[in-house]
């Protein structure tokens, strides 16, 4: 068996791991907060499951961000661009699209790289 | 050659593996039908896919859902519920977006793991 | 350090690789351009990061596309299908959302294959 879930539920896990790749989908705690604050709930909520998957922030791959309101992009660039690593910074997307949650102004889906066990 | 395909057509293919890993997307088959009935559809397409693709429903990495209305969002997740092994979640985003044929109340767009081979 | 990166800025890399698995993230570069030219832009692109990557579009594995305007799918799709080498097909989700500049038509997310090193 080489598929490692963390935070498993009926409905989804918070963290898969598949060999040397991490697979995460993060959203915001404060369902009432503006963006600056979820975009940093995210990010940090980002940087523990890779913390718990034997990743870092510097080795993400791929990651998608969605966010309801693209009025929103500026600010949520303020904080992603203070938060991601110099000389690491992953493919990105960003598109908008309204979420599960109407209180969610941002969701990132993530893909990153473990260290080789 | 390490990357084999099923059901290419000049478009798209409905399953690529490549090492370990397992792409497809699938979309319901009935267009006129309600959510329930799309959801069991798409659901069943993954679980043949995989099975043709030397995996199964237990095996699930990361999975994509998009829903043109989530007022979907109860119903469908009624019987993805329903349909997931036990304690083998994937991780799982669902977006809110209009898709290609507004026929289409879901498509899902998953990423699963192979056995080794 | 198995992950190699190309076109890296404080906010996102245009190329990410991770052992066999290539990573990108195309957009238009003329923003007032219509869908046809636009398409056949991101395609080029795709072309060149992926001969960049040590790819090629023959090994795309997965591709999604995001159109702000679902009208501009048949449009998209003559480009595509003209550039797509027959039998290589990757799995494909094509998604209506609104992008981060309002003059993109199309945005693509990709993953590819590199040859095994």
């Amino acid at each position: 068996m080489n598929i490692e879930r963390h935070g498993t539920t009926g409905r989804y896990s918070d963290i898969v791991i598949h060999r040397e790749t991490v697979y995460l989908v993060e959203i915001p705690q404060t369902l009432s907060a503006d963006i600056t604050t979820q975009t940093s709930e995210v990010l940090a909520s980002i940087e523990l499951s890779l913390k718990n998957s034997g990743s870092d922030k510097s080795r993400l791959l791929q990651v998608t961000l969605y966010l309801p309101d693209m009025a929103d992009y500026d600010a949520m660039n303020a904080v992603w661009d203070a938060w991601v690593p110099p000389g690491t910074a992953p493919v990105r997307a960003c598109i908008a699209a309204s979420l599960a949650n109407p209180g969610y102004r941002i969701e990132a889906v993530v893909v990153a790289a473990r260290l080789a066990q």
